[in-house]
C-alpha cells in the first residue's frame, strides 16, 4: 500500500510515520510526487485492515496495491468449476439445485426430489438444520432430516446441498451432504466457516443480508484458507428499505463478482424475492445476467410448509422454468 | 379502512373515536369480532395517509381497504400502451431507447443518434438540462440541446426522450421532447409532476433512489391526476450499502410493478450498474425479468463524456445486445 | 487530483492518458513512484465528478487533492451564524424553531405560536405549501397560510421559516419568509436551490432522505454559489432497512458535519423519529451531540391534524423540553 | 391472530381456511364485519412467523394480536436490573463499561483497566476472541487473552465483558467472563444464543448490523427462552448507504426499545461512529437519549492497536466524558 502525506510534512513527521510502521513489522520506502511524501509498504493481505491509517499523524490517505482476498481474487486464474454429483457448477452449464427450504417428512422430501429429478434439476437442497429468526419456529428435523436427505438421493441420484449452523455439526452434516450450505445468517460466522472448509466437502456460501461483494470475498476467503477449495457463491437478496418487499435480489452482484473472483455463482431467487410469484422472473433474470444456476425452493403444499411457505414453487412450475432458464443462459453466453 | 380497536373499550370510548373521525369528516360504521370493536370507514385515497391513526387513544391498528393510487392501480384494467413515435412501449414488443447521459455537440449527437438507429433503437435518449450533484459539473447545453435533439429526430426518424427540470421549462422542453423525462431527483417534485402530467406529453417517469414501489406509484398517481394518460414507469437502481457499487438494479420491481399497475416499466441498466462492464448482463435481466424495454447510455467516446462516461456502451456494442435483449424477452414472455 | 496508473505502462500508454486529460483542458504533471506513474492535475471542483477516470485505459485510482465543495468547506473558515430575527443560529446559543407541520387555520397556528414564544422557542415553523407524497393529502393554504405566518409573527415577535416547493413560488414564499426552508424532497432540485440562493434570504436546507453527507454539502454548495451566504443544515432522519421506524435520526451527522463545513446544523427530531413518544429523547440527544438547535413540531391537537401528526408534540411539553435541551447543551459545550 | 378475508367469500372457500389452519393444529373461529369474515386463531408466539399466509386463498391481511417475543415484551413486567460485579445495568445508574477492542498484551490491558477505573467505570471490556471479517486479520490471545482479563480484574476490581464465538468456546469464556458478549456477527447465530443463554452467565446481546429491533428482540427471546435472565442490548450502528460514514448510530432504538422490552440497554458508540473524533458527541447523545450506559472502546496507543484502533478513545479522554454523561443522562431523567 502507498501511504499518502499530507503536504508539507518535516523529515522528523515523515519518519515519525515510518517509526509507526517499523514498529508494527512493516518496512517502508519513500518517495516524492508533486510536493507530497509517499510512503509504500508491502501490501500483505489484513495489514491495511489491521492498520488503522487515520492514527497515524501525517498521512491523508492510503491507496491499496494488493488484494485483501489473494486465494478468492480472480488475477489470472483459471475459473474454479465445483463438482456436485454428476453435475459441476461453473463449467458453463445452467445448474440447478432445487427442492423444499425445510425437510418436513419423507413423502414431502421424496415427492419434491422426484420432481426435481424430472424438471431437469441437478441437485436437491433441503434443511435439516434450519436457521430461524424466532425460537418458537420449526428449526428442523435435524438427524432425521438428514437420513431423509440420504435416501432422497439414494431414489433419484441426486446430490444433496444442506446447511449446517454449528461447528459441532460440522461433522455429522458431512457425512450426509454433498455440498455444505453456509447461510446468510452465518456469513460472518468465522469459527464455522473455517470448520466447512477443513471438512472437505464443497462449500455453498450464501451472501449476507447486508453484506458488501467485498466482505462476501473475505468470507470466501477464510473458507479458502482453511482448506476448503471448491466454494460456491450464492446471491439471495439483499436489505433494502421497502418494507413491501422482503428483499431486493442484486443481480448487479453477478457481473461484478465475474469481474472480482474465479468462484461460480449461484442465484437464490426465492428469498431473492420472498413471493413466489416472482420467483420465475428472476429466476430468469439471473440466467440472462449470467449465473452459473439456481438454488431455487420447491414445496408440494406451501399452505403447510413450515417455513418459508410464501416462496416456494409448485413442483409442477419447475420444468418448464428450468428450460426456459437453460435457453435464456444460452443466449447470454453468446457475444 | 378498518380501524381495529383495544380489547375491552368502554361505549363512550369507542365513540370518542368515532367523534374525531366526524370532526374530520368520515361517517363510521361499528361491528364487534373476537371481543375487539371495527370501526370501519369509507378509504378515500388520502384519508388514511392524513390521518395519524396512533393519535386516536384506543385503535390499536389499522386494515386499509382502499388502494391509495386508483389511476396508476392495475384492478380490472388493461395495460396501458404509451404510442412514442412509431414504437408503442407497452405493447408486448422490447422497445429500447438509447442515446448519450448529455447532448454535448452536434457530431456526438448526431453519430450516437445513427448508431441507435442501425442498431435497431426505438428511441433516442439525451439531456439538455442535466440535474447535477455538483453545482460544478455540466449542466447541459439547454435550448440548443433541445435543437440538437430535433435535428437528430429529423435525421434518423426516432422520437425523442429528454429531460425537464424546472416547471418554468416544461413549456420549452415539451415543445421538442416526444417523451418528458422525469428524473430520480425530481421523483418527489409534485409541481413538476403536475406540470408534466399536464403538458399533454407521454412521461417516463423514474424512480427515486430511495423510494419505496408505493411511493414511486404515488408519484405516477400524480402525473395520472394532473391530466396526463401516457405514462412510462422507468426502474435506475437504489441506493444500498455497498461502496462498491453505484446503484443496485431493482430488478424485483419488474414482475412486483406488473401485479401493482397497468403502467408500462421500462429499466435503465446503465444509471443501474453504473459501470458500462456491467451494464450487458444487467440489460439482458431486464428482458428477461420481463420489462417494456430498455432506456440506455451509450456515447462514441465515454473518456470525453461530461457526464456518467462511466456507464455509457460503446455505439457498436449495442445492435448485438439489442437483437440478444429481444431474444431473451421473447423466452421471458412463453409460458 | 493524482490519477495512480497501472504498473509498467509503457510512455506512450502514459501520452495517451495525459492525451485524454489535454482534450478535456486539463493540463499534467508526470512523477514516478514505487514503479508507478502519477499524474498529477489541478483539481478543480467538479472536474473529477466529470471525469470518468475508470474510461481512460491504464488508470488504476485517484487521489482527490481539492474540495469538491469549496465555499461549504470548514478549511480555515469562521463558522457561519445565521440572523433569524433577533436569534442566530450557530452562534453557540441552542435555537428553537417549533410550530405545526402545516398551516391549518388561524386559531390552531396562533395558539402553537404563542406556546412557542411562552416556550423560549426562537422562530416559528408552519408550512403553507406542502409536498406531499399522495397527491390526495392536503397540500397546503398556501397565500392564505402564508398571510397567516406574517400575522403570527406580528402577534408573537418570531420569525418565520417556511417551505418553498417551486421555482415559481420563490419570491412570494421569500416575501414573507425570514428563513426559507428547502425540504428534503428537494435536496436534489438544483433549479430550486438556485432560486433560492439568489433571493437574499437564509435558506434551512434539510438532507435528502438518502443523500450522503457529502451529497449534502453539494446542495450547500449550490445554494451558495448561487449567491446565498446564509445556509442552515438540518438533518431530519434517513432512510433505513427497519420497517418498524419512520425514519431513523442520523445524530453522526452532527459532529461529522462540524468537521467538514462552517455551515450551522439544526436537528429535526420530529421526522427523525416519526412517531411523538420518541421526540424528546431524539431532541435531548440532538442537544448533547452538538447540534445548534431544533426544529420541531408542536400541534395542539395531532388527531386533527392534516399532516404529520403522529410526530407533533403537545404545546405543553415544549416548555420543559427546551429548557433540558438547552441544559444538556451547555454540558456537550464545556470541554 | 386475525385473518382478514376477502369480500364475498363463499362458505366453503372460507371452509377451506380453516380447514389449512385445522391440519396445522390451529382452532379457529369465525365473525363477520363489514361485508368480511374474519377467522381468528390463538396468537401462539412463531405461529405467525410460520404460517405463509399469503399461500392460503382469500386471505387478504392479518392482524396479529399476540406479541412475537412474550418473554422480552416489556407487558407489564418491571425493568430488568442486570448485576455486574459491584454495578447494576438498568437500575437507574449510568453504566460505564469500557476497554480495548481486543486484548493485545498485558501491559495495554492493565493500563487501561486502571485508566477506566480511575474515569469511574464499572466494567472492563476487551476481546480474547475476535470476530474478523478478513482471515489475515487479529484473532485475539484467546485463552492468553482470557487470562490477562481475569487478572486485570484482580486488580481494579471491574468484572469484565468479553466475547465468545463458537459454541464450543461458551464454557471457557465463561470461566472467566462476568458478562458474555454475543457481537453483532452473531445476533443471527441461535445455536450460540442458546448456549450463552444456557450458561448461567449475564449476557450482552449486540444488535445485528442491519437488524430491525424486532429481530433484536427476538434474538434476546432466544436467550431468554434458553435459560437467560440477565440479558442486556446493545445498539452499535447500522448500515447504512453513505460510504463515508462506517455505521450509523441508531439512537431511535433507545426509546423506541424501551416502549417495546423490559430489557435494558446500552450504546457503543465506538463502532456506531467508527471514528474516535465523533465518539464522544455520540456517548453523550446516547445519554440524553435515555440509554442506561455505554460500551466503549479506549486504547492507551491507538496507532498501534490491532483492530479498530479508529475508534479507539486516548485513556485520559474517559474520565472528563463518564463525568458529562452522567451529567446529561440526570437531566434527561427528569420530567
Amino acid at each position: 500500500m502507498i501511504l499518502v502525506c499530507s503536504e508539507g510534512l518535516s523529515a522528523s513527521q515523515i519518519d515519525a510515520i515510518r517509526d509507526v510502521l517499523t514498529r508494527r513489522g512493516l518496512d517502508s520506502d519513500v518517495s516524492e510526487s508533486h510536493g507530497r511524501t509517499l510512503v509504500s509498504v508491502r501490501d500483505e493481505p489484513g495489514a491495511l485492515e489491521d492498520l488503522s491509517v487515520d492514527r497515524i499523524p501525517g498521512v491523508d490517505s492510503v491507496i491499496r496495491t494488493g488484494s485483501p482476498y489473494p486465494l478468492a481474487a480472480l488475477a489470472d486464474r483459471e475459473r474454479t468449476e465445483v463438482r456436485m454429483g454428476a453435475a459441476r457448477v461453473g463449467d458453463g452449464s445452467f445448474t440447478v439445485v432445487a427442492g423444499p427450504c425445510s425437510v418436513e417428512d419423507r413423502k414431502q422430501l421424496l415427492e419434491t426430489a422426484a420432481a426435481v429429478r424430472s424438471a431437469g434439476g441437478d441437485g436437491l437442497r433441503g434443511g435439516a438444520f434450519k436457521p430461524r429468526t424466532s425460537p418458537y419456529s420449526f428449526r428442523g428435523l435435524e438427524d432425521e432430516g438428514l437420513a431423509l436427505l440420504a435416501e432422497a438421493r439414494e431414489v433419484t441420484g441426486l446430490p444433496v446441498v444442506t446447511e449446517v449452523l454449528d461447528t459441532r455439526d460440522v461433522e455429522r452434516v458431512a457425512a450426509v451432504a454433498d455440498v455444505l450450505q453456509l447461510g446468510s445468517r452465518n456469513m460472518h460466522n468465522a469459527p464455522l466457516l473455517r470448520e466447512a472448509g477443513a471438512s472437505g466437502k464443497a462449500v455453498l456460501l450464501k451472501r449476507g443480508m447486508a453484506s458488501t461483494l467485498a466482505e462476501f470475498l473475505l468470507a470466501a476467503e477464510t473458507v479458502l484458507g482453511a482448506g476448503g477449495t471448491d466454494v460456491i457463491l450464492c446471491e439471495r437478496g439483499i436489505r433494502s428499505f421497502d418494507p413491501g418487499m422482503r428483499n431486493i435480489l442484486d443481480l448487479n452482484a453477478v457481473p461484478a463478482l465475474r469481474r472480482m473472483t474465479h468462484l461460480p455463482i449461484l442465484i437464490d431467487p426465492s428469498h431473492g424475492a420472498g413471493r413466489a410469484s416472482l420467483v420465475p422472473s428472476l429466476a430468469l433474470a439471473a440466467a440472462a445476467a449470467g449465473a452459473d444456476g439456481l438454488l431455487i425452493e420447491v414445496h408440494p403444499r406451501p399452505e403447510m410448509s413450515r417455513s418459508d411457505g410464501s416462496q416456494a414453487l409448485l413442483p409442477d412450475a419447475l420444468a418448464s422454468l428450468v428450460r426456459r432458464c437453460r435457453a435464456v443462459a444460452e443466449i447470454a453466453r453468446e457475444e
